[in-house]
């Protein structure tokens, strides 16, 4: 079972992978992704996976079989466990609990040699619909406190297959990333008794100078304080704390920001690594006047060095006007 | 002059460094540190460093020349200018100010062909002596709130230049990071009336089974909720809250410590790119019985990805105990 286990200091939480626990000569080289070999996710190859716990197929096929479109399944390499209990206990000074949770990999489409921007708006809603409907499964064990969705893409951004797909982990504890921000989110609130992140998307609508499309639904911009060069953020126009709770008909939307978006980064800088992360509401409150969901897209040009880890501060080369004018400016290609 | 922006809600501070913009195309390609091409930091070349800040030098040389041991320049291309005020102000729901800050560069040793831990134990205390000194010159700017001094050691670790060497960025503000790991301290001292750290210290020294080394002022363990594989912490056994502060006698044994614990993650690892990062308390705190500075190394074997973006929660393949214990069994070739 692996351990969580939290620093005593600064109250960040460890997933220690006690099952695949590694010498030290296992890092000496970087793992090679082969190109060309043997898929897990292809079509065809279903039976290598664990059983999918979500697809959507044609009529006629069958679980675990051909004929789907996005196939979720259960991470065969896990970093915490669905099986058993918390177990929270101390250790001296220290506190650690059993790492129960779940880890799902969202297997975009069948067809290996597509990106997620390669695919159709139609496609990438159903994307988005399978994050949804895993969301809603999941939050009924309330063991559960928070799930998060990402995306590595390329393996600069930490993706260790080719065959494009996102991934979610629900946890037991909600993360301090998101406790941040939340707590950031509330004390404006409280000052001002309005959302944040309303009032940054009406004040980027209305400026424009980093604003980088939009459509009735949803605002794409360049964030004014950007970690990282080309950092994107995509926000709901109208207020609402989670991303499952979304209405039905905003999906379609959510769907043509993100692919525009992410053909967009594609041509500006070539097909660079990328992470995205779902920003959305602790499953444990049911709603909130001052948490905004959103999606915030990374691309993975620069490193992290020691300043950036040790201060929390990022230094980030490219102004985030500059950025979105780029990206406005590639508005004839989508 | 860079500009310092504030995420309204994290509160996260980002340099936009303005001065060096970059467009897209300046991303597509790693840049390459020339092996063996022109290194500015050698001796020999000092008149291709802004002029020098401090060195230890051959009584009989001059500023600027040869016959320096270690030697603090100014980064040639800084991230914050030394020049100004902060002037803070508003953009409508944002904050930013002036990028005012001090960005130097300590050249460990003249001879490019050393990394730190092949110097003596007497050369490495006194780059920690030039730490030091540097810290005690910068902190009577009171536009300065908090001095961040660490390494990047190699290019994955974020490393631009092979010439070994660490940095310090003097900031005007105290960044989330320490605020994050003060507050911690402070909670912890708040309820037990005892320092979180000399808690740690004593529970590792009991235990053992985390503990790397240890001489008569500091310990070197694997901290018991690691980010990272081999991640490895130096601190002092007697409570202290300021680096620079340290009494005179206790440097030789910090770089004995330091150089000793380097050189077996050198082994254990094979060269491993590494950051270090010292932690300590702010310039505008006198002292604290709660906070309790040391060093925090992490070698980087393993990649950020979505997952620790966006929860701040780790997942780390090697459990601290088989890390301690494996660089315990390399002390015979200390």
């Amino acid at each position: 079972m692996p351990e969580l286990r939290k620093d005593p200091v600064i109250g960040r939480w460890v997933i220690i992978a006690t099952e695949r626990a590694k010498r030290p000569d296992e890092f000496k080289h970087d793992k090679i992704v082969p190109k060309g070999g043997f898929c897990p996710f292809c079509s065809g190859n279903e039976d290598k996976t664990p059983p999918e716990v979500l697809a959507y197929r044609t009529p006629e096929s069958h679980a675990n079989g051909k004929g789907w479109r996005v196939r979720v399944v259960p991470n065969k390499f896990p970093a915490l466990m669905i099986e058993g209990g918390l177990n929270r206990e101390g250790d001296g000074v220290y506190d650690k609990m059993n790492g129960v949770g779940a880890h799902e990999v969202i297997v975009e489409t069948p067809d290996h040699s597509k990106s997620l921007c390669d695919l159709t708006a139609k496609e990438v809603e159903e994307v988005l619909w399978a994050f949804r409907d895993r969301i809603l499964d999941l939050r009924k064990d309330t063991r559960f406190k928070y799930i998060l969705l990402f995306k590595n893409h390329g393996a600069a951004a930490g993706a260790s297959l080719e065959h494009t797909h996102s991934q979610l982990i629900a946890l037991p504890v909600v993360p301090r990333t998101v406790h941040s921000e939340m707590y950031g989110a509330r004390e404006y609130y409280n000052f001002k008794e309005r959302c944040v992140f309303c009032d940054v998307v009406r004040q980027e609508l209305e400026a424009g100078k980093r604003l980088i499309l939009e459509n009735a639904d949803f605002a794409v911009i360049s964030p004014y304080a950007p970690r990282f060069p080309f950092e994107t953020w995509i926000l709901p126009k109208v207020h609402d704390a989670h991303f499952e709770d979304c209405k039905t008909n905003e999906y379609a939307n959510l769907a043509a920001a993100l692919r525009t978006t992410l053909r967009r980064l594609n041509i500006a800088l070539n097909n660079p690594p990328y992470n995205f992360i779902l920003h959305t509401l602790p499953l444990t409150e049911k709603s909130s006047p001052y948490y905004h969901w959103h999606i915030e897209i990374m691309p993975i040009l620069t490193r992290v060095a020691g300043f950036e880890w040790g201060s929390g501060f990022y230094i980030n080369p490219t102004p985030p006007e500059d950025a979105a004018e780029f990206l406005r400016g590639l508005a004839s290609e989508d």
